[in-house]
């Protein structure tokens, strides 16, 4: 298979696209990591051993105020709660389990949360516990690892942790209005920083959805035009990324809808208005994506209509062309046979008179098939 | 592609069409704004560049009187709110944000809201407010643009306020109702003028469902006299197009519901009876969408069937030239060879012995085809 | 396309069917009426210009006495009333709306519901008023004007009035029950005249799918023995009568449904016994009709499977022939040819040895394709 | 069509089946019956004239003692129902209406159940009267009338009513049990006879899957070695069968499901925990009917993929043998000419030369055939 | 049909996987077994003929101990029962009806529950009973017989007991679990145990998903580079292996939720907690399920269209050849008929123009076909 990330997508070169659409996407990585866990017991923290190295950053913010620190031991984590109205602890890269423990200690984490952190595969969900939230999302992959990743957030009164897979995320506008002094962010909880949060990985979906827009767009034409199994090939890897987004962004409705319905006391009400906002582009994401997954099904039939009309074609220009020559073959392979008796070699006019005869033949031959509407493209007068 | 307003439309001359279908439908545009406001904080009203100027027309009116204003001033819309029973703001093209806010502001709109109505991608819903509902409809596009256009609408208790995205609208006949004098349009409040304008969104559907309807018919026709690829082209770009509609309808159904089920006391017992109606033909629409996809995709099978009834009918012609010449052209190479000893050409019978051969021989071939039903159409009895 | 009502029919004919398929449907209709009635406000009375004219007839019975009277001018409609125990006004073709007016305005009929009489795109629904039920059906069209028409009751206390769009309905063994002195029918209230009514436009539907069920047997058959793309046409179109009968029978069932279980007083305990027969009967149309749908997509797939099969054997006929005769028509062609040193001419023994090479050849390709198994159909043991 | 009771089964004959397919299935009949109901009012009880004729069997029994009755009068039914505790009434066979009233007058049952007894083509349904249950099953008909026969229950306090439409059936061994002295189904009431008799009618379904499930097995290694049109006809026709267990499977757990929620209190919790059994069962008949029929859509594809790999193969053949005999032909053609002044014929080696020219262009289209990869199978590495 | 377990395997030859795909797969036996008992009364233990010879394993532990024993009499069972806090009893196989009605009766099994576990053919359930839960599921068969077999688990307040069909199963790491001191699961109850089952009968049927995948991926490569027909039947199996997939884990799935939110007192919340986690492995076992059935699906489509493409490149190979040369050898033909008076074949330069005028038709032709696109694949410009 050719590299799914080049085909077709030059013709919108002008255009240029934030992201590279990964080459191979995770199906097989998907079960993978779940083989390796099938032994263990329920509650063991167990990292892949193909995933990134732990780097922890935190930011701690009120209205007036906003600190950064990179690399903070996870025991000095909870002085830094102590000294901040809002502390927001951004973990990339889940090879370093020892660390997620330790903050998972830290902050009164349940061992199950910390294996969902870690089990990379789970289904986006929201689980309520004591005194904190824990969210599952899945997030558009920045590296060329996958097409998603998982990103888990836990909500707690007056601070805010994340875990992403990879290094590369969609929050730095997050993290610019956070920095901006007076920004609205600055002067609420962690419920609303994480309203942000998931109203940047929902909407990160959309500009993919648009290269996929323009692609199919493209196919439209191409499969009409010059259609080639390529075209199906890349019809059928949307589809099936399609697929994976629509497993990404099924169930994140679903969660946002729990936060907005349950009753968890660390979400305020003014912060879900914000979610309902969060939850009319969830429901967009799957209007687009079931949109889109009928137009290349319905594209799938233009192509075999296309090709088929492709079949016809050739196969009428050879039967023109045999059905005329093969018989005038016949006739001249008579006129050449070694009979010492056929009289009408001997006369002058014959040979004149044969090659007229298969003219006329191949002249009623014409007549026919111009007749059955084989010659040239016969235009029924209601389309013109 | 050829341009899908022309194609087969030209065989229903006789009926002119209210509206031109337009040639490009938005399925890139719906993603593009997304795009530009992803990195925008929730609640940011900001315009698309590619938005129409923004124009305000007012209409104040009571059972006696009323009265028609251009390119009032936001601040002074406080003024007509006060002298009037009835006030209907109709604010045309989205561009100007700051005029967008302004009237925000004069009638107490939540920035969420605002954001909305300038985010021209919603999916038509229903939200109420304190003292407001507000209402967000896909209303077919008069200009060529796109398919649809966002029609927000704001309900109050003494005001009405329509934004929408481009000139050119369906409210003309309700516009006209307004002016008569005694009207029951006049002597009742803004949500009575709601329906009206909700009544006209969905029933302008219907023209461009008819034109669907008879393209579709003609379509029948020609796929089985002349099918060609283009005729799976048009079909596919109208299942793309009905696609769209069902996203603009099918909400607007729940939309409708919603206002007819939930105790907004903005809306009167007496208007719920006519949104009873809306939500009928509402059902209809996407009775006839639904119809209409179905049969468009029975209509693929005819098309596959006749094509391939084509294909063999070609391959008959060739395999009964073929079969019956080559054979002919087989003996008549034989008797065309030059070996010295070949005691039957020097007989005077051979030469039409040899052509009486071959004459046979076709003879049996043409009954052999004729047998197998090859040559005419073989009617069976039962279709006769 | 040819008539629909005559392709395939024709093989049952000792069977007389006792009504004539319509040859087109109302597609089309359903909407154009829809578009003129567009800009016209809610619970305008705007008749449709090719309606039938409008008649009135009048049948007023109790346990002992029945009269009937034809064309009762509206405002004497009141005085029957009050003279007769149970008054059914059958009124057909819906033409003069002033009479249909004066109807309503003598029965207190709501503007909405005369404006859904006079719309006949209804969708199958049940309305509940203060002193009557409003019920709209669609019924088998006994002329051919389309597939259904729609029938519009009005149940009253000791009333009922029925419209219908066209003359022709299956109401005739009801009024001979009607007439039958001592029938049940008689001594009962309008609420089971409307079950007779509702019970026999359900089972009228019945008759027109037994005829489909026997066009389906014949398809069945014809695909496998003599396919053709006119099968695959009438496939089509039988399924597009299907989606009408769905459209029409699945909101009946609904209805009847809400006639069961909703409480008015008008409908009592002992009618809603009968009617969970009508409902029943509805599921059971459902069901047939679905099971009838998917027979003929399964058909499809056999009669492209048969085609395919054709195919196949024309393709097999002609790759024989040319592969036989082609290279012997070679050698033949290069003993022919004029080279002076051809030694093998001279020989008397190369004429009969260029023969049989020639047989030899054919038999070893004859033998390949017996081989193959395209001499004959080599039907696998298992299938004897 | 080919009788579908014997077509692929024989290759199965060492399993003898203990039943026979039927040739013709219900489709038409399905309908036919109702046409001749529609104009009756509902109430009435009509035979069809076709119905076998009706004989009466009685059980009594308590778990002392247990009596049989051939052919009572229904007047007398009553004196047997005093004298035993549990009475069994088998009607077989429904032509003779007016033994079926006496016993519904005797017994005290509703007209419109016995309606209902005698119009065969009921949806399964669970009613429930003041004194009985009335139960409708569709029941795997031993007679070769059709698919399914139907098979009424009215479950009383003392007694329990069956009526069947043919002789034949699958309560052989409920009967065995029951005359068994000490069985289970002795000492119990009729609400337990009937779970035996509902019990046997489901599972009398699986023998018939089971079948099904070995012609599918046999289909799927035919599709691939031997593929004809007849397989695609073969999985209609099951399809076909499979839609209609469905329609008698389907409604059944909904009736046992009934029975086990609502309150009867002629079923008794201990009989309700054993009709979970049946549920059971029920549930598992519909998941192999679906499994079968996605098995069976599954198989069309693999044929058509082999009829396509078939046309493919023989197109090979046609165009390999064209293509390097077709221009032999035209140089063997070439140097047959009569052009007095063709100087290579003169040359003694040219004959030699001109065969080695053709060898070599042979040669040169085979390579070209073998890099092509249409000679042999090449059978890449991965699937070795 | 190929042996299913080898066909495409070989190419992931590197990553050895634990298990062996099966053969056949058990959809004859499904059914099979019920036939054989039809004919019983419910509630009847009836083995299957061809069940696995019965063993019984125990292991009694608490905290502190753990007691393994093998063959103990059911009789000494209660002895167990009463030594311990937790007895695990395993059963292995069952042909030994006697002795499952042993253990049933020791600790006071209801006759249903022990019919259905002996009944291999259930639906995965749950049922509780006073004093015992009873749980059936679908577990991956680790012998060659199937692709599932059936595991009963019976959970007491101090016993659990298991019943599988075939020796070998995935509770080694289970059991390794248990024999480590201080392990968690020592220290807790039945309801723990029965949740670790759960969980690796669940998580067991990821390896078997992957292998899936793996293969899925590698069709997705040869389908496009060298597809044919046994690609399909692969696809095929693949289809129906998820079928019965879907079929143990959708209720599988359900029984889960039944465990969560009931309320046995058998059922401790803080193993809720967990019994959370097996539900989310349910649900995405059911979405990699969906996913590869639709991924499946799609890939035939790509299939068809490789074919289609390379039919379209046989048919273009074929007809070029035989559009050139059958005119030439026309042609040639002409020149070589045995007229006395063809006056062109004595000029001494007729021959070098008649082969000029051969080669001129013959460029004629290959540039007509180079202007059709039918030399080369002309890629268009956007697929660059």
């Amino acid at each position: 298979m050719k590299p799914e990330g080049d085909i077709v997508s030059a013709s919108h070169g002008k255009a240029a696209r934030e992201r590279t659409i990964p080459k191979r996407h995770g199906l097989l990585r998907l079960i993978r990591h779940h083989k390796k866990s099938v032994d263990l017991p329920a509650g063991t923290v167990a990292a892949d051993q193909e995933a990134s190295a732990t780097s922890v950053r935190t930011v701690s913010y009120d209205a007036a105020d906003l600190r950064e620190h990179d690399g903070v031991a996870p025991p000095d984590l909870a002085g830094l709660r102590n000294s901040s109205d809002v502390l927001w602890i951004d973990v990339t890269g889940l090879r370093d389990t020892q660390t997620i423990e330790e903050i998972g200690a830290a902050f009164g984490i349940h061992k199950l949360t910390l294996e969902d952190i870690v089990n990379t595969h789970q289904r986006p969900k929201v689980e309520t516990f004591d005194h904190y939230v824990f969210i599952v999302m899945k997030m558009l992959d920045h590296s060329d690892a996958g097409l998603t990743e998982q990103m888990s957030i836990i909500v707690g009164n007056d601070y805010l942790i994340t875990f992403q897979e990879r290094a590369g995320d969609c929050f730095d506008p997050t993290r610019a209005r956070l920095k901006r002094v007076g920004g609205q962010l600055r002067s609420e909880g962690p419920d609303r920083l994480a309203h942000a949060l998931i109203d940047a990985v929902i909407d990160n979906f959309f500009p993919l959805l648009e290269h996929y827009g323009e692609v199919i767009e493209t196919l439209e034409d191409l499969v009409v035009s010059a259609p080639e199994p390529s075209h199906v090939q890349r019809l059928h890897s949307i589809k099936r990324d399609l697929l994976e987004i629509r497993r990404a962004v099924w169930p994140t409705r679903e969660l946002v809808n729990a936060l907005i319905r349950d009753e968890h006391q660390l979400f305020r009400d003014s912060t879900r208005i914000y979610l309902r906002d969060c939850y009319d582009h969830a429901i967009q994401l799957m209007d687009i994506v079931e949109t889109y997954r009928e137009i290349a099904s319905g594209l799938l039939d233009v192509y075999l209509s296309s090709m088929s009309a492709r079949m016809n074609e050739i196969m009428k220009v050879l039967t023109i062309i045999a059905t005329i020559f093969i018989p005038l073959g016949f006739f001249a392979g008579v006129w050449g046979m070694n009979f010492d008796y056929m009289p009408e070699l001997k006369r002058p006019w014959a040979y004149p008179a044969a090659l007229g005869f298969m003219f006329v033949t191949a002249c009623l031959l014409v007549v026919f098939f111009w007749r059955k509407g084989w010659l040239g493209e016969r235009k029924p007068k209601a389309l013109r």
